[in-house]
């Protein structure tokens, strides 16, 4: 694999040095002697001899020998007369700093497509441009320039130098984890998230992948990816750029397109990828997950030195879907023997100053609740470690000999245990002991919460994996002549939108089940198939240049009689005549009146980052306005099918609402994979739109259709 | 005002002090002996003679004069005797600490009435009863036994006492901030949250009201009491207790009920309160509110030395409805003439690299943003502070040097200026300095944009005051004795629930727009009345044994003329006596069918806090599935009932959906007024629902009605 030499480098180049300590090739060099890289360092300098004790080299030509790995801080035109001589150098990878290329626009975009053709047939992948460089911590690879560096099994993947900055810093106050790998992905011009995230998944001492990401370059190879991660190991990511502005600024940034949050939420979830709602969740999440036994049933218990906490936590984790069990009787009888007649037994648990002259029972208290078979995991929460500060000195030795019974309890019972203290800035002993043992340890409140939510998404995840969840699109499979044929018709006459007949058409022939209609080019032939059909009957106009049909009054419903039908079709056809004089019409479409149904819309559309993507939803204000509309990448399983439709708010009305009978939902779920399996098979459809979509108690009809190709 | 002596107590008796270093007791009586309190101390203990220097007495009645403030940490039986003793010798006010009282069920609860009214009886004001104390940091009066508390101008009021302590930590670690005021309000037995309020309100010291709320004792007094607060300065207020399993921790708590919260999220909006989303954010907002200038018309420059945090940060301030305007082109040609080519100018303004050898370029930027008119604040986000310690260290002495130009700056603009730094955790010299010109620092970068917010939020309030929306109700105002009569009667009939036409008589008494409709006995009243009215006519069942009119075949709609009537009126007489044999039956009411209009929900409920709150919304799922609706408590003035329109997501359909005319919103208006006049009016309402009613592009129909009584 490419990126094993770029990781494991025993040589590095820096090109170049200047004798400047702010310089970013100097604090590179700098990071490299005084650190413990073992391998050969050759600073390239055109002024100095020496620097840093280090012979510099004029050029790369000058370099004795072959180099693994480049870190070049020249302005972007230098590659040019670069590329090569590192490619007679044999050079595995160079990392990009300076920006300059796709991030600005156009002509950057065709400098940087240039730069990158140039770099393959040099044999060398590029890390960026626009990157801070990349850490390689066990190997003492630190292109970063960046001290104090804690060790150990996590990974960063990120599109901003300052995000890294802020992990590695909250590691080094607020934990005993630390980093193996972290890389500044850059413009992703040549090595894309997926290939890091490949390497990383590959390499068994990386235990957890943090990721910030504003946009990927290829979307739908980084789910792949990641879905194949995600059963290995955990992925937790942050995603900005999901605003107008944000992304606008994301944009100046890596160049990279920021995408719809729902599409990449949806899509994310359901490749085992753990996404944070805020860049301060990012290391806490990764720490609980990397640390910590995995969370059965969702369920939890919270024991609290008061009642403020200990109601803010409920709320919390309530509200994050996580159970607060009740106790057994007996769990509740031991805990009434140790703690004060007003502490609250229930769960939460608070101890209601139980705890002021004997803070060990914290560790008596979560003896007897994770005996409970109810309780699969502990929350403690308030004041512990401060003890010793807050009340008298000699309690901190009674905090401790908690603690190592915390995390022996931890280890024997595998449930999981969390700490939030209010006490963490003091650094007291208590604590430190936690964290040997493995018990995370949190300051803030919500922060805790959120990695209990996490604990239990990604246990669950890799409970109910669907394997059929894949991202792998098969171009063109179960593709049918016939459908191909209207595509090309449609294409071969100059348009880009299909008739309503022929879209569904389209549907009928992949299999759905779609009701009878007939195109009618006069009055006669409505009439026949009218009563061919049985009445209340409706017309709808068919012409390429009348896309908005009822606004030309092309739609007439609910026609009871070979009368109305005949009235019907000569209003439509003078109507639209008016409306769009000279119009292609090719006729009326005669269909029945579809039964009462819960309208719904199916849609697909394709994503700028992931492709083909199904959308789902309840028509009318509900997808335009209350914006409760569900969406997945094709191919969607059938398991996914499901899950977008329990996953809107008001699906509650299919199964009844008002005295209704419940609807088909099977039906939904079919004709979900009938619009994901259309997508798949033609690669030309750029959209399709079923709107409405009657769903009945039985069946559903798809009143209207519409496909747009590219 | 009575709590004045309380604040200011010149004495303090302890009862009782026990010789254990982690005694309450002894805890506060050490606070006070080494704090700066300078009035008497009088520590009761039964065993000692003296305990830190000071003399001991054996009860109250042995102090040798009176007193202004008493701290008692002995359990609840002991009150009994005490609080005349106290009453003696003058007390103003007694801190009960202990628990086992009201938060203990309902024979607690009348203990705690019992020992209220003996303490009125001595001329005593309680605070608490299971509260964590008070303090007074001016005067010394320190009686929680925390040290080391910061003195500044803000002040706490709390049902929790972790959460003070949580604040005052946080005050004292990342800010010069401090505090005035702290108290545990516990259960509120006696004094009241607005009481406090109104204390702090008055006191010109104090700048900002910090509140963690669980639940209130007296809601409506609180909003009144906020509402007069919101004009002078800001209350900064947590409210936990939302979920079911927080609400019932909250009880245990303190004994208060926590109420719905939208109920109170809305309320709280009215009456001019900074809810805050986390406890996290309330010191950082408190601060923010007490430091810095008004931002105006809400908008706001991002400065960022890279792209991840001004990506991020673009993303929260524009959710949280902050505007982020174009420069204008003076202001970026400026600015291009100062950065890097590959800055990016547009807002965000990202400096890009621009800053690593010369952070000052921040104050340049700065300099050149706050003269732009249409920036009217300034977030600064990234590295800076940590210039020194990352790059080089003599880098920090420009930092230090930007900071004085960036505090004389908001000096000199008015403009605020707010600072999030990666570094704060390393102190550098720097931040401290933009502390001392009042600029907040913040190493959380989703907290730094809450800031902005809370900024905006209470300087539009301040702004936009509404006058009319104060919460005072005038039970009884423009009550009609007709009404009062339909109510009597009813009640003496042992009803609680008025019949439909008894509901809509009501509303049309009160003056609200009620199409005409008749009580009709037989089928030829029936026939006569829907003559009169015009068809279609709709029948509807008057009885008040039958609640759910359409279940028990009660309803016939669209009826088209004389005979369809006869043949309805029959069918629901049947249908209803098999249904519920023995009803009390009082015919049909007959009315003109509706013409078509928008389903919306107008309704009153009586909320546990706030009392009487009218609630608005979209009928079908919207209310019900989509919970898209709004709540103002009583009264409602014309604002806020547009308001209420406006808040709900789904509002949009009033203006015209899918080529509907646009709705009546005046209509609403009106009819929202009136429900809420109606609930002002009549004290023995508990309940009005008005559902369906349909809202027309001229006026409103309320198709049925219905008001519970007391």
């Amino acid at each position: 694999m490419s990126l094993e030499r770029i990781f494991n480098a025993e040589s590095v180049a820096i090109i170049e040095v200047v004798k400047d300590e702010a310089h970013q090739g100097y604090k590179v060099l700098e990071s490299l002697v005084e650190g413990k890289f073992e391998g050969r360092i050759y600073p390239v300098s055109r002024g100095e001899k020496s620097i840093l004790g280090l012979r510099c080299y004029n050029s790369v030509r000058d370099i004795p020998e072959n180099i693994d790995l480049v870190l070049v801080t020249t302005p972007p035109g230098s590659l040019k007369n670069l590329l090569p001589e590192l490619g007679k150098k044999g050079a595995a990878g160079a990392i990009v700093l300076t920006g300059g290329f796709g991030e600005l626009g156009e002509e950057g975009k065709k400098f940087e497509e240039e730069i990158v053709n140039l770099a393959r047939k040099n044999g060398i992948r590029i890390i960026g441009p626009n990157t801070p460089g990349m850490i390689s911590i066990e190997k003492g690879i630190n292109l970063v320039g960046l001290n104090n560096i804690p060790e150990g099994d996590l990974a960063i993947l990120t599109q901003s130098g300052n995000i890294a900055l802020n992990l590695i810093t909250e590691a080094n106050l607020k934990s005993q984890t630390g980093f193996k790998y972290s890389v500044g992905v850059g413009n992703e011009a040549d090595i894309k998230f997926h290939e890091y995230l490949e390497y990383f998944t590959e390499d068994p001492d990386t235990s957890i992948i943090l990721m910030y990401v504003e946009g990927l370059r290829d979307g739908r190879q980084f789910l792949q990816q990641a879905s194949r991660t995600s059963q290995i190991k955990p992925i937790v990511l942050y995603k900005s750029g999901k605003s107008a502005k944000g992304s606008k600024s994301a944009g100046s940034h890596t160049g990279a397109l920021a995408g719809i949050s729902e599409v990449s939420q949806s899509a994310f979830r359901r490749a085992g990828i753990i996404e944070v709602d805020h860049p301060g969740e990012m290391f806490p999440v990764a720490e609980t997950l990397s640390l910590l036994p995995r969370l059965k049933d969702n369920t939890i218990a919270i024991l609290a030195d008061g009642g403020g906490h200990a109601t803010i936590a409920a709320d919390y984790l309530t509200n994050l879907g996580i159970r607060l069990p009740e106790l057994e009787n007996k769990t509740r009888e031991k805990l009434a023997a140790i703690l004060p007649h007003n502490a609250s037994l229930a769960n939460p648990i608070d101890v209601a100053g139980g705890a002021d002259r004997n803070p060990a029972i914290f560790a008596d208290c979560a003896e007897i609740l994770l005996e409970d078979i109810n309780i699969h995991g502990l929350m403690i929460v308030g004041l512990f470690g401060g003890y010793g500060i807050r009340f008298a000195e000699k309690l901190s030795f009674i905090e401790e000999d908690a603690a190592h019974r915390l995390g022996k309890l931890m280890e024997s019972t595998s449930k999981p245990i969390l700490l939030h203290s209010l006490y963490d800035h003091a650094k007291p002993h208590s604590l430190e002991l936690l964290r040997y043992y493995h018990i995370p340890v949190y300051d803030s409140l919500e922060i805790a919460c959120k990695c209990v939510e996490a604990l239990s998404v990604y246990s669950s995840y890799r409970r109910d994996y669907d394997k059929e969840g894949n991202f792998k699109i098969n171009w063109g499979e179960k593709a049918i002549p016939e459908v191909q044929d209207i595509i090309d018709n449609a294409l071969a006459e100059g348009r880009k939108v299909l008739l309503e007949h022929e879209a569904k058409e389209i549907f009928r022939l992949q299999g759905a089940t779609v009701s009878q209609e007939y195109l009618a080019a006069s009055e006669d032939e409505a009439v026949e198939f009218a009563e061919k059909l049985g009445y209340d009957a409706a017309l709808k106009i068919v012409s390429p240049d009348i896309i908005h049909k009822t606004d030309a009054g092309g739609v007439m419903l609910g026609l009871k009689d070979e009368e109305a039908v005949r009235e019907a079709f000569k209003t439509i056809m003078d109507s639209c005549t008016e409306c769009n004089p000279g119009a292609d019409i090719r006729g009326c479409l005669v269909s029945q009146m579809a039964g009462k149904g819960i309208e719904t819309i199916v849609g697909m559309k394709t994503d700028d980052q992931f492709g083909p993507t199904v959308m789902f939803g309840l028509g009318g204000i509900m997808v335009s306005v209350m914006k409760d509309v569900s969406f997945q990448v094709v191919p969607v399983s059938e398991y996914w099918a499901k899950y977008m439709i329990n996953e809107i708010k008001s699906s509650v009305i299919f199964d009844g609402f008002r005295g209704r009978p419940p609807s088909d939902k099977e039906a939904i779920v079919k004709l979900i994979q009938k619009v994901s399996g259309v997508a798949q098979a033609y690669p030309l459809i750029n959209e399709i739109d079923l709107n409405p979509v009657l769903v009945h108690s039985e069946g559903l009809t798809i009143v209207d259709a519409r496909i747009i190709l590219k």
